[in-house]
């Protein structure tokens, strides 16, 4: 089925497969994460404060200290 | 409070205020929207079509009728 | 059009027609929330702490500190 | 650091550094699927309709054809 209404077909199909396979494979990384937080969960970790701590560890350590710097201001200008 | 730390406090709380008077709308407003959905659901249309027909209506008519062209081809040529 | 292939056409266009105008309102009380941003922004704020202001103001006080207790642990425990 | 105020340390940490391991691993396949349509992109496909193509394949065929089905019947009864 080279061609289809103009539409390389073959090309199409591998490009397709392609992605179906990389997605198939995010998917089973997706849900290896899923269990670490549930064995996490498991041993008595908090998984809410767990996903905090991963995205401030992504964070520029001087941009997480600036950024908590200012919450606190914020905090104390808003009365929490 | 009109300053704390440098922060004008009372302008930042007023624009906190008004940013959660207007959330508090928009949620009230998603929950009537998911009351609808729930009364067509319960009158026997599927919600999940519905759905995807308030999504093409959106749609200019003439980029509507070439996206459904441009999929039933790519269908054909993937043999779906 | 009452009836479209064992479909209430008419009841169906009614549940329709509602969604889109509720849609439409959630839609502008969007754009006024973002409006009160950029006016926040041009003032000077930074719109980043204030959505972690307006999250953390819609938790009760006592989970809250219980949160930002737990945080600290967990942050200390890493050296963070 | 094995223990600090009653967190066990070390176990936040292997957690906390497995969950980073695997999340890099998904970023990298997520970025690999951009790679792929931006290729197909470029190769003139329009990859809106390969998202499209993707999300149907992954269904069953009873179900895709009994939407797309529903969907014409709901689309006749709208005159869309």
């Amino acid at each position: 089925m080279a061609d289809a209404g103009g539409i390389a077909a073959d090309r199409l199909k591998s490009f397709i497969e392609r992605i179906e396979r990389l997605e198939e494979e995010k998917a089973a990384i997706g849900s290896d994460v899923k269990e670490v937080y549930a064995e996490a969960k498991s041993s008595g970790f908090d998984t809410k404060i767990m996903r905090q701590i991963v995205r401030l560890r992504k964070m520029e350590a001087h941009d997480r200290e600036e950024q908590e710097q200012l919450l606190d201001l914020y905090k104390q200008a808003i009365g929490l």
